[in-house]
């Protein structure tokens, strides 16, 4: 009976996008991703911004945004090897408009260059129509994935 | 009473780090960020690398170290102008070597570059001795904080 628990906005989420039930580490604090197969090949990453991703001006803070632009920009290279853990090397992120609370986030990624180990990609992250931070990750294979996650 | 439930390593917050208290939004989720002054005017900012921050490796997630360097890269620029909010308009972070479960994460930043608005920190994140993450970060004063935050 406090008037600080509000009822959540209802949330329908967008048709084809299932969630990522990362139930460890910071895959799990961050809040459900959701993922999307399109038909070309490419996927769609997102997320909805709730309170617990905002800044001190109820917009989706910097560094929510910079972690799921690692996800997603990680998350091509990843599907040229799925057996196989990666790290990031180097992310450079160019913040375009912010995302506000509320806001259902889309990123996607394509790899652009491969010199061995290390894989480009190339992302962007947008709301509707509007573009919220572009970049670029490279990225290095790890250790292989264990069998059970 | 199950075996997934370990106590905790003990860990005593080295000397001169006092907890952010932040009780809202994406601060409160990455978990107790702790701050030091130090006597040159600059300042260190930390954070222990909890399970919850974790990688598939155990390793500090590359999402949490780029949003903790969005935490500390821009902290030079706060401390210009306390009484304005600031957003990140590009972050470069290159990733030297990983943070491990359990190690005590440091970092720091300074203004190099103003130009109107726009500040630019240079920051350095480590471990110990060793280097963790180096980068550049461009940020931009928003809107004037509230006086009650």
């Amino acid at each position: 009976m406090s008037d600080d628990i509000l009822d959540p906005e209802p949330f329908t989420v967008p048709a084809g996008f299932a969630p990522l039930n990362w139930r460890r580490g910071f895959g799990q604090v961050m809040g459900t991703l959701y993922d999307r197969a399109e038909a070309d090949g490419g996927f769609t990453r997102a997320f909805l911004v709730e309170e617990r991703h905002t800044n001190g001006m109820k917009n989706c803070h910097g560094g929510m945004l910079m972690a799921f632009a690692d996800m997603v920009f990680g998350h091509s290279v990843s599907l040229t090897r799925k057996d196989h853990h990666w790290v990031t090397i180097r992310m450079l992120t160019d913040f375009i408009s912010p995302a506000a609370l509320g806001d259902w986030v889309e990123g996607t990624s394509e790899v652009v260059g491969r010199d061995g180990d290390l894989y480009t990609s190339r992302g962007r992250i947008w709301v509707g129509g509007r573009a919220v931070l572009t970049g670029t990750g490279i990225f290095k294979f790890a250790t292989p994935r264990k069998a059970s996650r």
